[in-house]
């Protein structure tokens, strides 16, 4: 039977009930490990589920971020360096990047902590986690505050792509399925994600088709 | 085998295919379709892919919207009213959800012309979308404009949640695989999900654990 709950009701729920709710309704969304390093070189690594698709030309994604949060480290981090590396998670590791969202202290390496392996490439002093199967390799170009709740969305510029070539289509598209990453839902739910269909792109005079 | 696309090959990239790569790396998305009205009372349905959460105290979700897209309606409807439905969108209507797409004129409901049923709750002036398993009722509280490639970024408030009390865990856990909404890639592609697990708390001294 369908329920409503109103924003009073919500408001009056125990705080991580209402967390976990509130989370649920932002749906399928995609984690992603960003990879940072301090001016020392203390690296760190954490989970984010906040990645959202920005535009094409140029490439741009955003991050939102609570100050509060563990992610700190990486937020203080991107402050200081600009430059990170995004990893996507593959199911086969999909327990140990959940991990790097415990909250270790500053001079923690996640890589080493959570039994991640380090992938280092040409000119990135950053490294990136491996066998992640799309890696992006990222700069800060703005960051904005919203005022509502002090949260900071990170407005990022994509910079170099690594993807296996299998799972790239000659029209651009990413089989992300075969790829074999993962979604997630609210603060702790992971997804296998099976394709019912591509669509052709959605025209006033033609009905919805199939594409493959 | 692992390629590597830097910044500038990508911007070689003929359009389309660059738009769908880059748009593939914003990962698993939640489509929703956004129902509004103008002031005439006109109505409007059309699906974005660009929900994410932003809070949950206050309840708060973010919308982009490129300016130009087919979603130009929606947000001049959005700026005239400010109220608007968000409708999760069932396996079962996928296709129709797809068809919102397409560049209908001002005067078209895409409800009718898609096929899709309205439903009317009480004291809210525009419909949801019936069948929809997940259905907010929301106000947009602030527009912030991305300078990079000028999107709009709408900052909105849950006013009323309409859940299935089936798919609503004691912790505020939504089983969204149980409501059998849909996730998307890119510009086209529909994914059914699976969950692997929901995973407890993290904490550093402890290893990952299976919640459930």
């Amino acid at each position: 039977m369908e329920i409503q709950i109103g924003l009073d009701e919500l408001l009056l729920f125990e705080k991580q009930k209402r967390t976990n709710l509130v989370n649920c309704l932002g749906g399928f969304k995609n984690p992603v490990l960003i990879g940072t390093s301090n001016n020392s070189g203390q690296l760190n690594l954490a989970i984010f589920n906040s990645l959202f698709h920005v535009g094409a030309t140029p490439p741009l994604f955003g991050l939102l971020v609570r100050p509060d949060s563990v992610a700190r480290h990486t937020l203080s981090n991107i402050r200081k360096t600009q430059f990170f590396t995004v990893n996507y998670i593959h199911e086969s590791f999909y327990m140990q990047a959940h991990q790097t969202a415990a909250r270790y202290d500053e001079n923690t390496c996640e890589w080493d902590t959570v039994g991640l392996e380090k992938e280092y490439k040409p000119s990135v002093s950053v490294p990136f986690v491996k066998n992640s199967p799309i890696k992006l390799y990222a700069e800060n170009v703005r960051e904005i505050r919203i005022p509502e709740n002090d949260t900071i969305l990170l407005i990022n510029k994509t910079l170099r792509v690594f993807i296996d070539e299998s799972v790239l289509s000659e029209d651009g598209f990413i089989d992300i399925e075969k790829a074999g990453t993962i979604s997630s839902v609210g603060l702790d739910a992971y997804y296998k994600n099976k394709k019912i269909n591509r669509l052709h792109y959605a025209k006033p005079h033609l009905p919805p088709r199939i594409l493959e």
